[in-house]
């Protein structure tokens, strides 16, 4: 039996469901998925499920938790691993996923994460651009310190959970970023629990697809 | 000698600062305050002096962290009584301040943090009374659950942290809310660090006083 259960959107688009489920799956949790297809808010069959009417949402032993930082955060507290052992080094990653989970809107809003698609250089708005650029900075600083192939070295942990998303996202629309976070978004992309979302999208309905998503905006 | 140094932007306007410094006063690290005057984007003196060109930044025994929620966090390893202790409670403190850090945009668009100011009744939009009916909840929620004062009981810790600046946006604009919120915010009013923080507030310069902050929007 399982401990509890994970609530997540359509793998197609839900970025903020990717982070959760990374973070549950990486810290081995054994949790039950229960997956509600965005339905772009017609419905409030997402707002009904959760407390703070968003996925990703976890219910573990007792614990209740929404926002995906606090997942990671949970799921750190059963995988220490997560965040870099160094104090320093720790600081560091969480100042950059907590920059990553109240920041970046303008990517949010200009090249929203819609994974089986290809938009190469739309959605390029001057605001964000100057996002990724500061993502692009983020990661080569990280890539620099700890010598890859992941933010904090050799394993997927709590940062690039955190911006793994992102990695989905400049995938579809291709801005222009530094070799090291070319690299960087291969390996993320290359990662076993990655390939698994990517192939259980791809199953996904087409009846769950949004023109919102379908499409880049005019 | 100082451990290190917070910091902070002008103290009337700087609803982050206000986290980053709390955290860091209850946690009791030793560092120096510098405080950069907001000017509204006009000049780099925020920008040029920290990683991610916002305040608060904390530098702390060779620790750089930016970002209220990470600095919490960093606080909250030398003051583990900054969350609660019980691992079902954490997660739901955890839960409210991610919500907090990432969420609220109309609020804080529509009722900025100015604290020597009193605007009741203003600002209320139809999106900020829902971000405000939401907070009222989680409020209430908490406080039913620890008994108070303060949201996870006796001791002002890290969700109280991360609300801090919404009960000072509230002693300014007067939203409707609850008996039990109301509560809740004369106990966070009635902390000694926000009695001082309030006090270094008057104490600041006129000439520092930003016209977007003085009135409610039209
Ligand atoms: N800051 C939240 C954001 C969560 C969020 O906005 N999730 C979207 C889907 S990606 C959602 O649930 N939207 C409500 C809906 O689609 O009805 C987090 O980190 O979990
Ligand atoms: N999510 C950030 C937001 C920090 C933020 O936006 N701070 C504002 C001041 S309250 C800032 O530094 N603005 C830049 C400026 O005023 O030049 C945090 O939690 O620290």
């Amino acid at each position: 039996m399982a401990d509890g259960r994970l609530v997540i959107g359509t793998k197609m688009y839900s970025s903020w469901s990717l982070r959760g489920w990374l973070a549950v799956h990486l810290a081995g949790l054994n949790v039950e998925e229960v997956l509600i297809p965005l339905d772009g808010g017609r419905t409030n069959s997402v707002k009904d499920a959760t407390p703070s009417g968003t996925v990703p949402y976890l219910e573990h032993q007792g614990a209740k938790v929404w926002e995906s930082l606090a997942i990671v955060e949970y799921c750190a507290e059963f995988a220490p691993g997560l965040w870099p052992q160094d104090r320093v080094t720790r600081a560091a990653a969480r100042s950059i996923a907590s920059e990553m989970h109240a920041g970046f809107r303008a990517l949010r809003q200009n090249m929203p994460m819609t994974i089986l698609n290809s938009f190469p250089g739309q959605g390029a708005t001057p605001e964000a651009m100057a996002d990724i650029a500061r993502i692009d900075a983020i990661w080569q600083d990280a890539l620099a310190a700890s010598g890859g192939p992941f933010l904090f070295g050799a394993e997927m942990g709590g940062a690039d959970v955190m911006f793994a998303p992102v990695v989905c996202r400049f995938l579809t629309w291709r801005p222009a970023v530094s070799a090291a976070s070319q690299s960087y978004m291969q390996a993320v992309r290359a990662h076993p629990l990655m390939q698994r979302w990517y192939a259980e999208a791809e199953r996904e309905p087409k009846a769950w697809r949004l023109p919102h998503y379908e499409a880049p905006k005019a």
